[in-house]
This record gives C-alpha cells, structure tokens and sequence, in this order.
C-alpha cells in the first residue's frame, strides 16, 4: 500500500495554495506599514524552552508537546506556540540593547500540538503572530489590536467581534487573587480535582475551568475589574479610547482571563460571529505579558502580542464566501506544430518568461486539437499558434480566448508586442 | 542561565530576513511564469517514506535523519528532503489523474539533518525545488535547468557553471553496470569495505566513493556516456541542443553519477565557481527519475527535479558581492508633543498606514529630541512633526530627510497629500 500522510497534517495543494500565498502577500504588506519586521526561529527548540515559556502545568505542554530526543541525547520539541521561542530569540540575540525600541516583530510559521484531529483543528497548522517588547504604553496596546483587525478587514471579514479585558498589573492581580479565593473556598469541595488545586495555586484558572463552568458560584465571581487599581484603571481606559479612536468596536468582558503569571494588563480575543461557524468561535487571541522576558533570563520588559491560525483563518474566509483571484494564471500558451516549430517554441517560451509574461506549453508531443484543449484546460488568455506554415512566413497567430479574435503577428517582435497586449497598452 | 538555540539551527533576524523575502519573491514570481505551482507538504512524514523514497542505504536515512515516535507510537521523520514528499503526495492524491499533465511543482520549505554543523551547513536549512511528474520529452529536461538558472542569473550570480551528464534508460544502465563490474571485479580488494559491498549491489556508487576517489582504477572506469543506446543518446543530444539555443552554457562530465536505481536520463548539477567560495562548490543538484512514482506505489510516471538550499544561495551571492535594497523601511515617522498630539498622532498613524504607506512613531514617550533620533535611526525617509501650536493652527510640519526642507501642510488633507509626495507625484 501506498504510504499516507500523518494523521492530523495536510498538503496544501495547487488550487488551494494561492489563498495561502495571498494571505501571506497582505499580511506581509501590512506588516511593512505597521512596522513589524519578520522572524524565523527553529521548527523546534529545546523542550525546556516551552515548559518555561509556555507553562509546565499547561495541557499544551503536559499532554500536546511533541517531544523526542536527537542523535545526541538532548530533548527537543517541536514548536506548539510562537512566543516562547521569539521571547528566547530577543534575549540570545540581546535586542534588548537595539537603539530602536520597542522591537517589533511577527512570525508566520507552522506549530504542532499532538491533539484529536478534527474540522479545522490539525497537528501541524500555521500561526501568524505579532509581538511588540520593549514598550508599555496605552498606543501600543490599542495598535497590536489594530494590526490584528486591520489583517481581517483587508482580507475582508466583516462578522468579527474584538472581546477585551484588563487583568491588571501585579497589585490588581494579587488583590482579585485574594478574592477569588474567598469567593471558592467556602465550597471548593463542589467543584473538580482541578479547581480545588488550582483554588491556592492559581485561582484565576478556575474561570476557565470547562467542567464546572455552570456552577453558580461562576457567575458571582468577583471579577477582576472590580480590583484594578488607580495606574490600571486609567491605563485600561486610556486604551479603550485610542480603540473608539480608530474606529475598532469592542466589548469588554470581564471573565477573559490567562492564566499564566506573566500575563497582565490587556487581554484580547477576536472572533467571528458569521453565520455557519455555529457557536461564536475565538480566530485570535492577544494580550500583556510583562513578566515573560524576565522568565527567560532577560532584563524586566514589557511585551505585547497575539497569534492566529491561518487555517481557521481560511476557515472563516470561506464561510464568508470571500474568495480571491489566481494571480498565477497562463497569460500565453504556446501551441506548436512540426520540428522547426516546436523547438522554436522552446525558445519563444523563454523569451517570454523573461519578459514577466506566465507562458506554457504543451511537453507530451500532442497534436494540435489536444494542445488546444489543454491551453483551454489552463485558463490561458491567449493562445499563440505556431505552425509550419506560419515559421515559414515568420508569423504567429494569436487568439484571443476571451474575445475569439485571432490575430497574425510578426514572429520576430512578437514578445515585445504581446507584452503591449496584456498589460492593456493596446 | 537563558535558554539557548538548539546547536545547527539559526534564527533568521530582521536585517537579515529582507534577503529572504526577496529571494522568496523572486523564486514565486519566475515559478509564475515558468507555470510550476506551489506544493505544501507537512514537516514530519512517516519514516518509512524516506527508507522508500531517499533509500535505505544512503547517509542520509542512516545517519541524518530526526526520527522519533508520537505519542501514538507511529514512527515520523522530519523530513531531510523535498522529492519524496511531493512524490508521497502526487500518488496520494491521485495527481496522475488530472487532465492538466504534466503536474508542474515547486515547494520551499525547512528540511532536517543531523549532520555536523560547520560554516554554512545547518541541521535545519531550507530548500527550494521544482518538480515536473507525468512528462518525459527533452525540452521539458530544458526547461527544469533553465528554471533553476534563471533564478539564479535573476538573483543576480554570475560565477555560476553547470554541469550535465546523462545515466541513460535502463538498458543503457545494465550495459554500463556490467562493464564496471568487469572493470572493478580484479581489483576490488584494494577498495574499501563499502565498495565491496556495492560492487555487485550498486557500482554507479562506487564512482561516488570518497575514501577510494584516488584509486587509478577510478580514472579509467567506463564512461556511462559510452554504454547510452541510441534513443538515450538522442535523447541527450536534443536536451543539450535545447540548452544551446536557450544560451545556457554547459560542461558534460561523465562522472556526474547518481546512486539509486531510480535515477534516469538526465543528470545535473549547478555550482558556483566564485573567488572564494574555494574548491568549486555545488549550489543546486537535479536530474530524472522516471521510477520514483512507481516506488512509491503509483503508476509509472516520468519526473525530473531539483533542489538548492537558499543558505548556500545567500552564501554565494554574498560572496558576488550582491545585495538588495530592503523594501521595508518607515515611510514617514510622526514626532508628536504635548498629550492632543498624541493622541492625533495614534489616528493619523492609522489613516497613513491605511492608505498604504509605512509609517510609525514613538512608543516610549519620549521627549522631542529623543524622537527625532529614533526617527533618524529607522532609516525614514519623511518625518512628520505635530505639536501643540500645529494643532491649534490644524497643520502640521514635514521635513525631507533627504534634503532637509519642511514643508507646513494642512492636518486635514495631509494622508492625501503625503500620498502625492511619497509616490514622487508632487
């Protein structure tokens, strides 16, 4: 039998790819604009990264890591996130000492959780990502949110809903954290095994709890806005009014948490509300994590960013029913018959490849109503007939598939005039 | 101490990764014209696709590769090269069925060997290639090499010389087999192990062999073009002719061997022969392999493809000398004063990035002088400056980095007019 791919990957294929490609082309462009610069770190790093970065208690890197060893004995694991490894890659490199600050960067690169495979959830999928470290600043925040709405508007999205939270900084969170355990305590035991760990550790993960999220005790939760002090108040306050100043609608929810210690402040989701993605499904997640660099043996720096899939990404294009033209279509095929002429078009081929033109022809010795059916197959434009007749006569005939006017041409300017054709100048 | 890079691996910084976007560009648009579409195929594979597809004997399989079971047991590879896959997922998809053949492909992707690392060599790097499955006719051999050079000669390199040979179909094989067995079989004793070991297995690849490369035997083995048959001759000839009337210079080396029995016709290599790149280095290696898809458990499908490593790009064109202009650059820096023109300046970041131009600002809330420095050190060509009496007069100040004049425009209409000024309109 055949040998398949892995479980829970795909191939992107022709066809499919030019939505990838085209993607990539806006994101990147936009990124130019907003000034944030790329980076590519490893496919893998070593495991001890992720366990620090990301979190040891995390289902991601308790259950959803793949980890092995390599040839000489050192634990490696691919990728599950972006941040970890860009937040390793600023304190290698030390940009920290980069005049230019705050660093701006993103990342577009595939990431890999070992999870049960099913619609629009992979063990291999693509992120893109934005961080910005080095900066504490209401704008900022407000533009990393930006960056990520204006993505999904020029792709052109339009059911998304931007959620947004403050968890406040370190004073705040300590204070919610204290009444957060008052609030549990009295009746933790009706809660799951989980919880009644998380109850002293890290109450703040109760919230996110799926078991027990109908307990009543959910609902009157203290919430965390109730005990942002005077600096994270008006620091929250500051960003939800550059937000109404760009023209970006939010909602503030109070029970969007994270659960790690070094998130604080700005907290983020955006979703797409569009009919037929059923219950509203969370594209991009975002936030503050200022105790993050110092984590990694780096110096106290605050940082800012989100990730999104590409794949559900594409996923929420579709179900929008927004599609993109193939930019990677045949402008010219080139249909030869006998000797002289097929070589010749092997020749004429390059020239106009050169040119910039996207030209194809045919390479299994078909005869000339094949050839034509097969320029037809690939979209072509136009499709240039070279004959024996016509080298003869140092002519081509050009046909216009979209008009059906044929025209003769010259042979030896007809790059230079086919060129005139299809960009319009004539 | 801080978690570092795993050893072999590099992370790709901005300043270093403008290169490889435009090197990314120009391959995606010559691949437009050439008409070979993008292929994704996963990091990981199972490990069995490369024992088939690379060959259980080679270094490759038995000493590189990252192999290492998921937590489901299954053993996976992270892929050491392209082909394979893309063979994988031709077959798995049943691509020999779609009307459009032959199936024209390129990927560009990360690739994993567990090798040494030493200057220019890493144990993650990335490859491009290009592969045409479903026809065999020689100007589709051309065409394969004139691609690859094009992206080179596009690129800019000039120190480039390719090397051709050609391995025949299989009844030349066998003829030329039998004659360097016959050749080698006296003397095979003073070989080493390995060689004796493919003397009877495989002795293409004893013309491979480093240890033994000195031997006088070596010098005199039969040429493989002396045992091609006359359609394999002729087959070869017209490619060279093709390459002849494409102007692309070529060497014929008789030496020019490939090792697994799948390997056909046309075989070749492309090297840089720059000053200092030293011993004369490969860039680019190709060549047919009409029985890759059968090994793989498709029908027989002819293919031919290439691959090249962009590190060793990069490296060669740094060696030429050549360098490209980084795109990305701030078009226009905004230098705000007092808390309204911040504020104003948040808005009109936005509306300037929205119209397509690259524009950026503080983020430290840094005084005047501090923020014309920063400005200064993004490289922008255009700083824009609001203070408190442009606000109150509703204009604002823009000077020309380049040749120092300001220029006081009006607030209102100054996206439409830095627009005007930016593309040289004005």
């Amino acid at each position: 039998m055949a040998i398949q791919i892995p479980r829970g990957t795909q191939d992107i294929l022709p066809g499919e790819v030019e939505k990838w490609q085209y993607i990539e082309e806006v994101v990147k462009d936009i990124c130019r604009r907003y000034q944030y610069k790329e980076i590519r770190t490893p496919i893998f790093e070593h495991t001890e990264l992720f366990q620090k970065g990301v979190g040891d208690t995390t289902d991601i890197v308790q259950k959803e890591m793949y980890t092995f060893e390599d040839r000489g004995g050192r634990s490696l694991t691919l990728r599950p996130e972006g941040t970890a490894s860009v937040a390793r890659s600023f304190v290698e490199h030390k940009m920290f000492g980069n005049p230019n600050q705050p660093v701006k960067l993103y990342y577009n690169g595939q990431m890999f959780r070992y999870e049960r495979p099913q619609k629009g959830r992979f063990r291999q999928f693509v992120q893109f990502g934005a961080e910005v470290l080095g900066a504490q600043e209401p704008s900022i925040d407000a533009e990393v949110i930006a960056l990520a709405m204006e993505i999904y508007r020029e792709l052109g999205l339009k059911n998304l809903k931007l959620v947004i939270n403050s968890l406040g900084d370190k004073e705040s969170r300590i204070a919610h954290r204290d009444a957060l355990i008052s609030h549990f305590k009295p009746r933790i035991n009706e809660f799951c095994g989980d919880c009644q760990n998380r109850l002293e550790k890290n109450p703040l993960r109760i919230l996110d709890c799926k078991k027990d999220r109908d307990h009543e005790l959910m609902k009157t939760a203290p919430s965390i806005l109730e005990y942002l002090n005077e600096a994270s108040k008006e620091y929250f306050e500051k960003v939800l009014s550059y937000l109404t100043a760009l023209e970006i609608p939010f909602e503030v929810d109070a029970t969007l948490v994270r659960g790690l210690d070094y998130y604080n402040h700005t907290a983020f989701e955006i979703m797409s509300n569009a009919e037929g993605f059923g219950a509203i499904t969370t594209l991009c997640g975002g936030g503050r994590y200022n105790g993050l660099i110092q984590e990694m043996g780096g110096p106290e720096t605050p940082g800012i960013g989100f990730a999104f899939s590409i794949e559900r990404l594409i996923a929420a294009l579709e179900i929008e029913g927004i599609s993109f033209n193939d930019e990677t279509k045949v402008d010219c095929y080139i249909v030869s018959l006998g000797e002289e002429a097929k070589d010749y078009a092997v020749v004429l081929l390059q020239q106009l490849r050169k040119a910039g033109i996207s030209a194809e022809k045919d390479y299994l010795d078909r005869k000339m109503k094949a050839q034509l059916k097969a320029a037809d197959r690939t979209g072509a434009r136009f499709v240039a007939i070279l004959g024996e007749d016509e080298i003869k006569k140092n002519v081509i005939n050009l046909k216009d598939m979209e008009t059906g006017s044929q025209t003769e041409m010259s042979l030896s300017d007809f790059v230079s005039e086919f060129k005139k054709i299809s960009t319009g100048e004539v």
